[in-house]
């Protein structure tokens, strides 16, 4: 076997052809055995082979390429056997993928049946920790180590974050536990100056203003060390005096913070420099107590037209390897950019209207606001937490936030807008783009719960727009309400276009009413409504019947009246959303039906949704397909309601 | 008027009597008026209020005894009537209640109808931010500074928060992004080396060890204006460096960590000491910039019980004021401890099993399994979100965390529970104390959503015991079973007490039929079901019909087949939980009878459940009653539905 595999590992010589390394790394340790030249010729195979699929199913490029250096120093630093490597969010996970048993599954990166864009515990046995939201990586990290000092192990534990996730309140939460707990653990803070965007927060100008902070630690060491030994002064302190400044920027270096919070502190390190990052995990290897690796890297590396434009470059769909110009529609009108327009258009008029994003002002679409209005525009880095409650506290003062932040990650806010927003009814708007399926990035950023969540809210009202026509008048409505407000809307586009009216405040808790019929009503939320307009128009050309198609518009308050009038007129109702059937829509509406009797006179309800079941990757249409979310499902569940007595 | 006022401050001298004189504060600015020893005299009024109050009404007592002269300090800084005041939390809120128009209501502290334990808008135009969860305050606090900003006002803004709750990722998050705005705002860390228990975290270590800072602060002072001096080092170098070791310290003092934030560092100050806080208030008020006050207080100042024994006297029920002695049911068998004792039980044999709390040793009962398994043991501080996830880390390790968090507090950590747990299937175990109605703490404090948040995420299981033998039972279930478990269970007891047989493993997904009948089915989640019980036994005998109770035991999965055979035996069916009626558990009742086609049949469907608002704050027994969630209330709906045809 060993002797099989070392044949393999130098069938080069053999063939005199020159195959790729990257093709002899059958196992991570495999790294181990390469020479410093070896790997940095590795890792510019492992970046052509990146940005090659990335260029194709689209992915996070300007992270993975930023670590491909560092993953190879963790893959010879670590036994990955034993050792656990935990990457944050995982979004920067590419090469690691690579090299850990992934290398001919790779050109099916974030397809449907494809490898996760992301580690997944499911995926390989080198992904110990499934991510997707950022900041986590610590506290599972910690979990880890914990449990192996309960047993008596000796492994090493290792998280891998970005700057920007360090800023979330979390990492926090287990920087200081860990601090606490003693235990051997590493921590490396991969410091690119970039979260998703530019990065926020003072933290982040703290650990920016200090890149030479390796001179610093040595200088403060100088101090302390006069400072004890003295009277023996003399020309070591003249040395020191001489950078006068410099010391004092020591006494704030990145170390100070992390020692504050009992780590040890090694670095900053070149993150692109293979020797030099050996060399420091030996030494935190050998530590025995939480050491934090501070390595810079550079977002983009080694790839032009994403080291000029990272933030672009950051997670992208399919692009001209080339020049890394954008494919496809990337130039779509979507409910973003609906978005973005609208809220730009009511904030001439309204001065109380501010915008709050969470490290996303590209994904929300608030860039454009932020340049409209900067003052009025707040991103608060990675913190979803604290932009809900800073809003609530703004409302207290008669602004009209509003807080735009895609569906899964407002989750991480749930007791904020329960505790800080709904049980004060203070007049926030959240706008919650990629609810629904998302696609690609699959079930850690599928937006399937926010209707569930949101809607047992007292007091919280929840719209969902069936177009982006109506997505703006949404957001009007929402200013004119005087309480809580969420909307939400899915990823991409349904019409590509809104029309020239102005936005115009709905009429409240009522839906709309797309067609009326008589065989069967059909209640859809969002914009399965028009889905469900055309399905309902197929059928009855082929069956002759007649059907109702409302658009809910409010999922809450639900439009009670005109449900129930429904409800009267027909025997079956069919009631349709993309969230999860549990505790969504669908439930409200029965709910509905159960306490004002309408149960007793017999009706025949079915419901499309989300099932009880996290949503594989894969694409928007494809997935919809699969779970009946599109025309076609939606007809074939009409025909079998309508067959049916 | 004005001159009235004056008549009334000084009637004492009018009457020659000795009236408090917190009877003459008719504003808060009314304290202003007041000298220093006037202020400790009434400081002494403050605390025999609140602790007679809390004596008969139960409260926190300790949190609001530490913090009267700090209240009468921020009273005299500022101008209520423009400055506002966010208090973290809001347990030590009682001098601030009393000094701001609510003396007279005062002794209805926590009863229904009177005013509540914390800080609420509703309440008083002085209390900005209504409070209850941790560390939202300095969040809410620069969302009003702001707004401030905004509008070109000048006013203060001021939080104050304990160190406890500075521990949450939720107080780092809003005191990063506010270094970075750079806006005048006053941070007051209240710091009494307790959050609620005794403290975790290495920030608490860090901020313990300094407790000299002011010194410390100068001396850092020195140090760079003699390296910068250089080369005219002379005397003070050598003051310097005759404690040097005492400097060494001061290179991590708390002012570094907060400095590096970006916020200017005064303290640590006395806050017994008006004077010298007065001192401080002024000079904080006078920076342009955000300011941390650090002030170190003694949790139950004045009163010798509650100084003895912090921790006990935080929150209580009602207790004899002469000897700190409880009253009342302070030693009944709750289902908490039924918790704790089954909890010890299982780990005696099973290793696998580690626990984990948020701050709250006492409250949710682990205080006896971190004495009798100390290694096993882990109080994370105020930080659920990593609570979870570092539960998550150990569960892929083999271990079986037990996560104990009141039903309230685990809102916090929503997304780890589905990002982290529930998507990975990680056999964590969640034990929700406080589900359901609470009863004096109010609407921050009911356990009012945990069914509809927890059961529409995928993978997750949800039991609800009907007494505290059954929590035996659901806990060695849970550990049995391989994926995510909560199990929530209410404040106080149901039978006080537990059987002598050995705990056993539920059948997965089953129901318990407590009476069977044929006139109307009731199928109750949690300990509903034994007050549905005995409704039914009582309209039984009344009326002559026969009713079946079940005990549903799961929420999820659903004990789908045993409620389907109800349906077809029975044409009315009460549902019944202590929970939100929007997409809890009779929501999936419903859900399921509309998916098998049980509604085509025409059925009597009656939920009872909390209504969708926040349910205000009394006695638990008389909410209940008030919300027809006890046996009187479910005796009138089930006659009412045999009633009808």
């Amino acid at each position: 076997m060993r002797l099989a595999r070392a044949l393999i590992w130098r069938m080069d010589l053999l063939t005199g052809g020159a195959p790729r390394i990257l093709d002899r790394i059958q196992a991570p340790s495999d790294v181990k055995r390469l020479d410093f030249f070896e790997c940095s010729k590795l890792a510019g195979e492992l970046r052509s082979e990146i940005i090659s699929v990335v260029a194709k199913n689209g992915g996070h490029l300007a992270p993975s390429l930023g670590v491909v250096e560092l993953t190879l120093a963790l893959l010879r630093a670590f036994d990955l056997e034993e050792d656990k490597v935990i990457w944050d969010v995982g979004h920067q996970a590419y090469a690691y993928k690579l090299l850990t048993g992934r290398r001919d599954q790779f050109s099916t990166l974030r397809r449907f049946g494809g490898i996760s864009g992301f580690p997944k515990r499911t995926e390989s046995p080198y992904d110990v920790f499934g991510v997707g939201h950022s900041s986590t990586s610590i506290s599972a990290a910690l979990g880890m180590a914990m449990a192996r000092d309960l047993a008596g192990k000796k492994h090493h534990v290792t998280a891998v974050i970005g700057d920007g996730s360090m800023t979330a309140g979390m990492a926090f939460e287990a920087l200081n536990h860990a601090g606490a707990v003693g235990s051997p653990l590493i921590v490396v803070l991969n410091d690119n100056e970039m979260s998703i965007s530019r990065n926020v927060g003072a933290l982040s100008l703290f650990l920016s203003s200090n890149l030479s902070a390796n001179w610093m630690k040595r200088m403060k060491r100088r101090i302390e060390s006069i400072l004890l030994s003295i009277p023996n002064i003399g020309e070591d302190m003249m040395a020191v005096a001489r950078r006068g400044e410099q010391t004092l920027k020591g006494f704030f270096s990145p170390s100070f913070l992390f020692e504050a919070l009992n780590f040890n502190y090694v670095g900053p390190v070149d993150g692109h420099d293979l020797e030099e990052m050996s060399r420091v995990f030996e030494l935190a290897k050998r530590q025995d107590a939480p050491v934090l690796v501070h390595v810079l890297t550079q977002k983009g590396r080694g790839f032009t037209p994403a080291e000029k434009n990272p933030a672009h470059f950051h997670g992208l769909g399919a692009f001209n390897p080339d020049t890394g110009e954008a494919y496809g529609s990337g130039t779509a009108f979507t409910y973003t950019k609906a978005f973005s327009s609208a809220l730009i258009e009511l904030a001439k008029d309204d001065p109380r209207i501010v915008a709050i994003t969470a490290a996303m002002p590209e994904g929300t679409g608030l860039a454009a606001f932020a340049e409209r209005f900067p003052k009025r525009f707040v991103d608060v880095g990675i913190c979803e937490q604290h932009a809900v409650t800073l809003a609530a506290g703004m409302a207290t003062q008669g602004l009209k936030p509003v807080v735009a932040v895609y569906s899964t990650f407002l989750q991480r806010s749930y007791d904020q807008i329960l505790h800080d927003v709904a049980l004060q009814k203070l007049p926030v708007i959240f706008c919650l783009d990629r609810a629904g399926i998302v696609g690609e990035d699959g079930p850690t950023h599928h937006g399937a719960f926010d209707l569930s969540y949101l809607r047992h809210m007292p007091n919280m009202a929840v719209l969902a727009p069936k177009n982006e026509d109506e997505l703006r008048d949404m957001l009007i409505t929402a200013v004119a309400a005087d309480g809580p407000t969420a909307i939400r809307y899915p990823r991409g586009f349904r019409d590509g276009a809104v029309s020239e009216r102005p936005a115009r405040v709905l009429p409240w808790a009522r839906m709309e009413s797309l067609r009326e019929g008589v065989d069967l009503a059909v209640i859809a939320a969002g914009d399965t409504a028009l889905a469900a307009l055309e399905a309902a128009k197929a059928v009855e050309r082929e069956s002759g019947k007649r059907i109702s198609v409302s658009n809910a518009r409010f999922v809450k308050p639900l439009p009670e009246e005109d449900i129930l009038s429904l409800a009267r007129r027909h025997s079956r109702l069919l009631l349709v959303e993309e969230n999860a059937l549990a505790g969504g829509f669908s439930s409200a509406v029965l709910e509905l039906l159960a306490d004002r009797g309408f149960l007793e006179k017999g009706l025949c309800v079915r419901r499309m949704g989300l099932p009880d079941a996290f949503v594989t990757h894969g694409e928007q249409a494809l997935l919809r397909g699969m779970l009946g979310l599109d025309q076609s499902g939606m007809e074939s569940v009409m025909k079998d309601m309508l067959a049916a007595n």
